[in-house]
């Protein structure tokens, strides 16, 4: 590339745009995470974060990336050789298959074509014929971040309820928090995991679990090995404002002021704001004639748009060129999409003209790279924009 | 507006996007102005600051907005009574010339209908005539921020020279230093006036003067009153990169970062790239059956594009409805233009992909706002930035 | 020195440490300066300012350096051969004599040992022989930065009343502003000049004029020249929230943060603060067998303490031995107190242990540098500070 | 307390002062951290962090605090039931040895007082009795940070070769990495755990695991159940600068300028410098007529002083008073020191001037609280660190 001037367009979907107030708020010296000033930012924090999660329940705060926070919930609640129903729905419920592996769960995992999510069918099917009550727990991951495909979570509560089966149900809501409706006292969720760096709009490096009452019993019981992610500790510690280990201090203060964000531009405008941001992004991507990996209207992501290209042609080759020639980073296909799928990021701190310059980039991209397309997408958004 | 989500755009003519990492630079603690490490910022960036000028002369800081560097220019090298010739060509010309005759000048002012650069002709024609040689400087705004209108500073300066007159030439290129060739030897110029906000990326409150050999002898001469904007106890100070007073020592932690960034990309490229991109927001002005106020090719500013409504729109509703429903800023119509025109900046640390999405708010913008227009003009944009 | 390691310690007298809440204030893009949001921020600034400077009128923001305001209290309030009586009392004032001359006044000096600061009796004295009514101001430095000395401007105004004379009293409250009690309004003080840099905690680059009703009376017909210093077209732009050259943006981010702060603490807890410092600094150097510059126990700076070594020791290479080896800047000695004398500041944002690890360093370097001391001032001023 | 002014002091033995250098790196936008850019600056690090733990081995970043390095460490390389030997040096010992048995190991835990490190002869002495070879590793804190006692590392390996047993060394070298000598290769440690938040002067969040072969080869058979802290993905992303999950990215960004700080100032003299404070400290300590945790002149920790105080004093109000009146946090007493002890933590970012003004707070602060002391301390150190 040449040089390059202006922002980088970081169309992934995360780690997001780190706001200026939220990258300011962080660069501050680091306090003693044992005195007064850091338990009144604790407490605020864990007052403040239930709202996001829709729960009234305790949120559990872990210094690590996502991945740790799957690898909490599930050690947590669960004990070895316990079953737990898992869905093939895209990259990222194969890794949370494989870490339940690892750790030494049984998976009964439901095949998937990677374009549509859960079916609660299924799920009713699965557990209905669990009458061993094998199945200790249901794992969802509500917005799939490598198909940009949503699954309806309410629904697989209803399902698991609909069969009386005692199951917890524990969701990967990492990419769909603080951008999609997100329920978790509502829809009886048991474990939330999330991180930082998506709709929380701050660097990647903390992540959470929210714990249902009943999951907190569970956890009485579980017998995998645990330390660093014993809720027990963590909790106790919390009611003062304290943790058991050093905090991610810095990250804290940049989590106030993104909660403070949040609440300021309100959850149903957030949510609102990022569904009509996907929209209008599926709307140039149908304009260019393209096939977005989606294919069920009801599961559309608002936080991602995954697009399919036909097979002569290479994906990368197009983040490539997209990136080298207009400074803008999209999400590559990962798992089996590699090569055959890139993915725009439409989520966190983010606005129409941001959009628009970054279909912009795609179509020019798209056209440099000779992927036969109709040059109308960003004319097609524009419209759905200015209404 | 709903509240605004995601990087405001600022689309006026400066103060222009301070790139993150000059910020970063003046995010610092201030120093001792008299110690040996304020000392080195000093004579590296007096250094430095030759080539974005083109001079090998001495430039002058002040802190100051730009407006102070005018009236240095014109305290440090004339007399009360002096006349300076002036021309009409748009609102910053118009500030000029009042300066000039608050602080005791003369001004000839050129009429001008601000859609015109300075003629060298007149030039030639009105030194040609001041055989009593009264006339003791020229001062030309080199690129009009309130038009977008480029005078052809070159050509100034021979028309000077092919009368023979002696008098001084005194440019203002705040909008252009940084954006648009400029030789400050090369073409002649007795002081180059410049600021810290447009294309040196920097917040405000730092402006300049390159002074040529001429304009030094002058100054002896001067008879102006003046201390703060004295070049000779400036220039004294800083052949040991001190100060006569307290510098502006955070802007030059940022002056010393923005310089190495216009370096690192390459003056020519950096010019290049303002040309581009102001080519493709007059294609979109024309696309969408608008005038640009700018009349002749060859005058056509390459950081700053002012588009002219008829008389039955208001540009201030259109800018306010922009801001309001896009969350970008546009620079408003000055002086006579005031209501008429609107001003798209595209100057300083900027891209492809934020030039179209600035360009497809003022698309809808326009649309909204029922000025009636051809919705082709991201379009043509596009095309422009692909090829 | 060895590689420096840990927080410079910034003990010179200004520039002033910037606190980190400052410095992230104004880590933020600049925005539009003729749009709402600056709107807001520069009405809030503006109302802000006054409890500051002791005043219900308006105060005058220059993006300019403190000796800027200094020009702009003297072209607004006189004509060229004015006579302004001013004193010897030091560096500053001497400098602010120089500009005066400069411009076109005529400067009566008072003579002065700088030692002491200005005495009222000789100003009742001064302006009581003026039959002739030439006097049109008088100037008087506050707090004289390079002797540590402080005027009493309550007293001098009322030596101007004694005798009824009509002059205008112009004060320099540069380094005392936010540190020394300072009453613009109550002790009849007509501009109050004052920059950023020092009490206000913030980076150089921003000055101030407060304006009392005479001033502004008295600037209808003043004659010097003057444009970018002219208060009436900032004062007209500020009763709508802007400005008629571009104002320093980021500065005022800065400056709205440390109002907050220094209205948070109070302002009697502020000067407190700084008296109770200066007391600890003043004990400890007289506890080293070494004199301060100032001989006038009421006249004790509470913002900077001036140390006079005897003429067989260079106070420039201690303040380089203790640069060097401690990583701590003090002032120099200035004007003909150059190689004299060393300046303690302790003023802005500054606390305890900080002065206590800057007299620590002191004490140690005049130990090295074989002054010959008792060193038993880092004791006293503990016993000081515990009290 | 009065409202805080000036920079707080933070002396407790970690979250130490992170650099205003550092923190104006990490305050920049996440980047794509599959991208090209982050690829470079990924690989630079993983070769940058060699040399501070003394290896030429791979060195493993987690997202995750200190603690999960710990965990990481027992989980490569242990399966359930093994034994580890351990020994009760302090709070993080005790700390290590709870984790250990919740994972499902068997701790030989050799008593201690807490105010002695680790005796090697009683290595020799419990892994020559081993003789059934149960014991799989020796664990040891390098330097307590609750206790202020350093263990000679490379002795205890010495025990552990002189009688051919072939368990692991890990060791904790969370609060000397950065500060003490440390060489994990020469020293034949297997394991080394480490943190940001010390000696590396960054925010917490991120730990570290340097791998030996000998290591490796037993992660291959080593059966605890690992996911998140498995080391083979790491290591095989890492290779190409990638990781697994998602890395703290801005946590890297500080720790490429934090290594570049340590490697400017030299690691010899990083360590110098803290050997001198420690020094300097525990003079002071001693001059006021109190003890050092810590017994052994060998074993003084270079981080961290722990001073106790007799029973009848309440250390932790000591404490509470000391950040009240001088905005200094001290660390507490952990575990059975509690309210018996207060920490001096002189590690990180830190000079000669913090350490006396620090010194001047904690001697004051005793005498506030009527511990009786000597008031010597302060002139103690300060002898010690002019010299």
């Amino acid at each position: 590339m040449s040089y390059p001037s202006g922002r980088h367009f970081l169309q992934i979907p995360g780690p997001t745009n780190v706001p200026d107030r939220v990258l300011r708020a962080m660069d501050a010296p680091t306090i003693d995470h044992r005195g007064p000033a850091f338990q009144t930012l604790a407490l605020d924090i864990l007052e403040l974060l239930g709202p996001v999660f829709g729960t009234k329940g305790p949120v559990v705060i872990y210094p690590a990336s996502g991945s740790g926070a799957w690898e909490a919930a599930l050690v947590n609640t669960l004990s070895p050789g316990d079953t737990v129903l898992a869905f093939d729905t895209g990259h990222f419920a194969a890794l949370w298959r494989e870490m339940a592996g690892k750790l030494g769960l049984v998976v009964d995992f439901v095949p998937g074509d990677w374009r549509h999510g859960v079916d609660p069918g299924v799920v009713a099917e699965k557990l209905a014929a669990d009458t061993a009550g094998a199945i200790k727990a249901v794992c969802v991951v509500h917005n799939e971040t490598s198909t940009g495909v949503t699954s309806r979570v309410a629904e697989v509560r209803e399902a698991i309820d609909s069969v009386g089966h005692p199951g917890l149900l524990l969701v990967d809501a990492i990419s769909s928090l603080g951008c999609i409706d997100y329920r978790h006292d509502e829809w009886g969720v048991d474990v939330t995991v999330a991180g930082s760096q998506k709709g929380l709009m701050l660097p990647p490096g903390m992540s959470f679990n929210a714990v249902s009452e009943k999951a907190l019993q569970a956890s009485a019981g579980a017998g995998l090995p645990k330390s660093y992610w014993d809720w027990r500790p963590i909790l106790k510690g919390n009611r003062n404002g304290f943790f058991p280990y050093t905090p991610p201090t810095n990250l804290l203060y940049g989590l106030k002021e993104s909660l403070a964000m949040l609440y300021d531009e309100g959850l149903p405008q957030v949510f609102a704001r990022h569904a009509r941001h996907a929209a209008a992004a599926r709307a140039a991507v149908r304009a260019w004639g393209l096939a977005v990996v989606c294919v069920e209207e009801r599961e559309h992501s608002a936080s991602v748009t995954a697009v399919l290209l036909s097979e002569e042609h290479d994906a990368d080759k197009v983040r490539d060129l997209i990136l080298d020639r207009f400074d803008m980073s999209l999400g590559a296909g990962l798992g089996k999409l590699a090569g055959r799928v890139f993915r725009i990021g439409h989520l966190g701190h983010f606005n129409d003209l941001t959009l628009l310059g970054a279909l912009a980039g795609v179509q020019m991209g798209l056209q440099l790279a000779e992927v036969p397309i109709h040059p109308a997408g960003v004319e097609v958004a524009l419209e759905l924009l200015r209404a």
